[in-house]
Formats: structure tokens, sequence, C-alpha cells
């Protein structure tokens, strides 16, 4: 069935993915793809492989006529975009599994491509061995793309299934990730939702066409996620995890927001436990996909890299479809969110920026509140990030129109409020 | 970024699913796709498009050097083939959803695509909605599938979800599958296991490059499963579902079938529930992928279609991987499988082709054994599918070796039979 173009890979970074993916493409010559050689940063540790093979001098693979595939599997967000960048400008095409990395800099990368005209393929670094970027950047290639959630980030999935399911609280929870390798030293990245958004960003732009910005995303992590929220979760048989969603609005602009939600047993994403990720794709011809699989880890992020090298053989490239050849979907805040906020101190509730209230629990030292507020309210002020304020969503959190102002005064009054 | 094929369709049937994918193509111009003509059967019929865009000649399409696509989604498995032939040799891309087609006439329909060099894409003839022939194609590259598992068939998953999650008897969940529009009036190719084993043909193609015939595969349906056995199944807190599956061997082969399975309540498969479908892909690196959604019906099949149009935009082609371009795998039946058999007379179970009996449950009405079988006795006679026997697979079911016959002889023994 043809040939095949011959791959020549220049790789940096041998770490765990990269010297997976080395052994791999070893014991694999089906692939019709070698390593040539392997830029690492510290020539002092001992590698299991020969040393000729390795070199600290990255111009040595960029500018080596042979090579004409660069993998990309290092640590470093800004060394990751400069070696990207001088790859694809030299004629080569790009593997990488930076995720923060292509966040921050999307645009400029889908320029180079266009200029260039060479692949620059990163499956891995969104939920790692599930195809999800590739799915939706063929798979859903119509307007019928009516929402998609999922749990993109195995580490703070798995502190949540310790605490709801184990009854942890967060800081054990915490340490036992750290123990088992699911969490870095320092979690801030993982926890606080940084991670999450950044995959967020770029899947955003195969499903919607959408270029943002990481912080024009609202997002939270799970840091404030109390054992009192665990309690009520598991009052109203639910569970809790860190959603990304987008949802197609009837104004055909796109809600998108990375938020701790309550999610209905029934719900997929209650199946998904532990480090693992799962997505949720509803379209208005396929009804729900739902794609479920490791997200993180050495693994799982080498098969979906060497997935992108088995798709360099027939010169695949993202076509990035929904922003080239649709009209692309534009971001909107201009909706309100159901939410649930639990606290200790009820002065540190603007109850004045809710458009109602529908449930106040004040009886408990713990106390929550169960109301409708808008997401610009929450993209502008921190409040509710803030002083142990916890805000979960409900599972059915967008509203997006709210018709009339005398319920928000009604609801107030009941509540006692005003 | 470039130009895409501008595609021209010549459409054969216009069913709920043809009707479905001449709206979205409409509603859709970024797809740079359009219908030219329909054949159809019945010219009689009312439809809802221009009366030009119908013949009931075929070759007024096949021969149109305007199309260049042909998308077939008729009934008629023979004709089907026809036209599926005649486009490709007429230097057409072709899109098919006949299943029965492909199983039978696999061998032929690679060689037409290896001699004329055209796209012959089928995504909507398994698991509809589910990219799983795509995903198996291009993610699995390599030698470290080690297992794939599934529930393709719609129809008797419905049926078995009814019988276990609400009591009903086989032929009263039949009943409302049919009514719900989930069966055939004529549901032998559903419940008797040959639509799935149709399907598992193919996916075997491009799991393990093996083109077996659908006759060379192991396979039931769920015809003969007993209340009786639904109970059985709710003591061991499991579920039945009619799984298909392949394993690799530790001799390189592959082993598969397609048999009514306990399932554990933790198995991904048992989240699959009703008309829906599920795909678990095992691999070394990327552990286990579950993939879920509607796996038959008009939407989905659509809509599985119509990624594969879309794909052929950018010229896709399955490559057939597993097949040209690794050691393609063989297929084994040399291994035991671990059964339970439940039956109302004791004489219509040949125990001597027994390798042992672990279990005998002889008190109640209904009786059942738990023992362990040659595959290829189930392979070559036909007692444990007739006479209301029931037979269904544990949860693990493959055994490569066994080690001693001596075991077999003292379990005989201990169930009091020799």
């Amino acid at each position: 069935m043809g040939t095949h173009k011959q791959l020549t890979i220049g790789l940096f970074g041998f770490g765990v993915v990269g010297e997976g993916l080395y052994k791999v493409l070893q014991q694999t010559p089906s692939l019709n793809a070698s390593i040539k050689k392997v830029c690492i940063k510290n020539s002092g540790k001992n590698r299991n492989a020969p040393a000729a093979l390795f070199t600290t001098d990255k111009d040595e693979l960029l500018n080596d006529r042979d090579i004409n595939v660069i993998v990309e599997v290092i640590d470093d967000a800004d060394a990751a975009f400069e070696i990207v960048t001088i790859a694809l400008k030299n004629g080569k095409d790009v593997v990488s599994a930076s995720k923060k990395m292509i966040a921050e800099h999307l645009p400029a990368l889908l320029e180079l491509q266009q200029q260039t005209g060479k692949s620059f393929l990163y499956e891995s670094a969104a939920c790692a061995s599930i195809p999800v970027i590739r799915n939706l950047e063929e798979y859903y290639d119509n307007d019928l793309l009516h929402s998609i959630k999922a749990i993109v980030n195995g580490s703070t999935n798995f502190i949540l299934t310790k605490i709801l399911d184990e009854g942890l609280d967060f800081k054990q929870a915490l340490l036992l990730a750290q123990q088992l390798g699911f969490a870095e030293s320092n979690p801030v990245l993982d926890v606080e939702g940084f991670d999450a958004v950044n995959k967020w960003t770029f899947l955003l732009t195969h499903a919607y066409g959408i270029v943002p910005s990481p912080d024009s995303i609202l997002f939270n992590g799970i840091q404030n996620i109390h054992s009192s929220d665990a309690t009520v979760a598991k009052e109203k048989k639910q569970e809790i995890k860190l959603v990304a969603q987008a949802k197609k609005l009837k104004d055909g602009k796109v809600a998108a927001f990375v938020l701790p939600q309550f999610v209905n047993q029934d719900d997929h994403l209650a199946f998904v436990k532990n480090e693992y990720n799962g997505v949720v794709i509803e379209s208005g011809f396929a009804d729900k996909q739902f794609f479920y699989g490791k997200g993180a880890g050495s693994f799982p992020t080498a098969s979906a890299v060497l997935s992108d090298i088995s798709a360099l053989r027939y010169e695949y490239k993202y076509e990035y479809k929904k922003l080239y050849h649709h009209q692309p979907h534009e971001l909107s805040n201009d909706i309100f969110l159901k939410v649930y906020v639990s606290f200790d101190d009820l002065t540190l509730i603007p109850k004045e920026k809710f458009e109602w209230i529908e449930e106040w629990h004040a009886q408990a030292d713990r106390k929550y509140l169960i109301g409708v507020i808008k997401l610009t309210e929450l993209k502008e002020n921190n409040w509710w990030k803030e002083n142990g304020v916890s805000l979960i969503l409900l599972p059915e959190p967008v509203i997006e129109e709210i018709e009339t102002r005398k319920l928000k005064r009604r609801s107030l009054e009941l509540a006692g409020i005003v």
C-alpha cells in the first residue's frame, strides 16, 4: 500500500518518556523510524543507550539535514518553544508533549505551521493515551458539536477520588498522590488548575476553532475542596470532579471553563477514578461519546508520542479544521452559573453578587449556599478562591438567560437576606 | 492550510441514514462535499429532496466522471459489493456502512484497494459513532496491543440489560427491543451473534492484520440465555454481556471469539448498558483505553459516514498497517476456555469433553457447571448451543496451557462423575 516516509528522529529529552520511546522504536523496526541523536541537558548521567547517541548541543539535531523529525519531551516550556520554532523553520516535522508551551504560544505555533507547511503534532499533551485531539479534529468536523466535558488532570482526579471514596482530607490525599508519583513535589500547577486550563486552551482550538489565552478562561483547581463538601456530595449521591468543559450556546458562541463540579453517579465522568482521564463529547448526530484512559505518566505519554510519530509516516498534520475551514466560534462569558459555595465565615460571601440564592445552610460549622451567579463576576473577582471559600458547580451549571430579576429579589427575601 | 479535494458524491440508499446525510451535507458547506445523485431502488416513494436528484440506474452514478466519491448505505450485501467493486475500479473513493458485505468479501476488497489505490472507508460498519477502526489503525501501530474486548452489537446489549437489570425474560426483552426499534423484526442476525462476528472479522484486520472468514471465528449470540443465568450473575455481582474479544497469546498468535460472558461490575464493559457499544483496548504502553458510545441507529451511523467523507478530503485511506507493514498475526484456536454451562437435562452435556469441572450445581431445576474446555471442542460441536443449553464465559476465560491432566481426573472425581 504505497511507501512511507523514512523517519530519522532527533529527540530532545531522555527522561522516562524519552527513554521509553527509544526502546520501543528499537523494538519496532516496522515503524521505519529511528533515533539518530538525543539532546540532553546533563551529560554527566549514566544512560541506557550508547554514549555516541547523546549530545548537549541542540544545533547538532536542529541543523542535521538527515533528521526530518524532532521529538521533544523536555520539561522546560521556554526551551521547548525555541526548539520547536527552529525545527519547523528548518523544515522538520515536530512532535511535542509540552502542554504549557503549546497553551502559551498557540498563536505563534499556528503561524509557524502555516508558514512552513510542516507538521506539529502533540496528542500526548492532553489526556496522554486518549486520542482526544485527533478525534476532535477528525471526528467532529461539522457544526454539531454541542459540548465537551473532560477530566484532563490525573493528579487532581486521584486526590478527589481519595477524598470522596476513602474519606481522606485534602492534605492526606495530596501526600498520597505525591508518594505514588501522581503529583509533583511542587503540585501547584496541577492542584490549582493551571495544567487543566492549559490543556483546555488547545483542546478548544481543535473542538471549536477558538484560540484563547489560558488566562481568558475561568478556572480553578481543587485546593479549597473541604471535607464538608465531600459530605454534601455523598448525601446527594454525587462525586466531585475537576471538570473542563465547553458548551455551545444558543447564540453560536461557546462558554468554556475549568472548575470543580458535582457529578451525578450515572454521569460518564463519575466512572473516571484515580489517575485516569475521561472525555465526554456530545454531538447532535452521535449523541454522547465517552473516551477513557490513562491521562498521564511516562507510558501513556510515550504511547501518544509514538502514535504521532507513526502518523508522520503518512505526512499527517492537524488541519485545524474548525479554525480555518469553518466559521470559528467565539468564546463567551455572558452566562450564569449555578454554584454551590461553602465557607466558614459568612462575611466573606458577597451575597449581593448572586442573581439569586436557592438554598442556604447556615446551621453547621461549615456553611453553604446554592445560588446563581454571573460567570463574569467569578472571572473578575477572587473572593470565591480565597480564605477557604470553596466553589463547586452543580451538575447542569449553565444558565444562558434569566427572564426576570424579580426571582432574585424574591429568593433573597426567602433566604432572609434582604 | 492548503486546499482540499472537492467531493462530489454519488449516494446509494436514501433511508434514514442516507437522508440524514443529505441534510447535514446541505447544512455544512464548509465540508466541500455535495451529493450530485442518489440511486434508490424504489422510485415510487415520496422523498424530501428534489426529484431530479434521484435515479434508479446505478450506472448514472458509477459512470459519472464528476462523481469522485460513492457512499453506499443500502441494506443488500450483494448489491453493495457490486457497487463498491465497480466504484473502486472506476477510480472513485468509497464509503460503506455494510458490515456483512465487508466481512464476507474482505480479501477481495483488500485486493481492490491495492489494485486501484483508491480509499475504501467503513468506520460506520463497526460501533457506528465510536471511531474504533481509525483508532485501531492509527493508534496501536506497534506490537504492544495485548487485547481488545468489545460490545459491538447494541440490540443484544439492550436485551441483556433488560434481562439483568429489570428481570425480563429473553422473549419479553426481545419484544421490547423490537418495539423500541433496537432489533429487527427478524432478529436472528443480531440475536444469534452473526452481526457481532461480522464486525469482529474486519476489526481483527485493523487490530492484528488477521483476515479471517466469519465462520473461522468461534461465536454465539444470546438466544439461549436463561433467567436462571441472570440469577447466577446477580449472586456473583456480575453482568452478562455479549463480548467480542481477541487476546494475544504467548506464542504470538491471537485467540478471538464472540460469546456471552460474565463481566465483573467494575469492568469497563459493565458500564455499557442498553443499546450502547463499548471497546476496551489493552496495550502494553497505554494500559486500558475505553471507548464508549452509540453503536447503531441512523444518527450514529450517519455521523461515522460523515467522518469518513470528511477524511476523504485529505485523501485518507486505511493503510492496514498490521497486515502490510508488520508481521501479521495468526489466529489460534489452540487454547482452553473457562466456561459456565447451564442446562435442564444432564444427558445433554458431554462431561468427558471437559478438561476438568470445578463446580457442579445439580440441586435446582436448572443445573449448571463451571469447567474448562478446549476452544476447538466448542468450534467443532454444537451441543452447547442446542436444546436450551446455555454457555457463558467466565471473566478471565483464556487458559493457554494446562500443566497436567491429573487435575482433570481429580476434579471429575471430586464432582462424583468418574
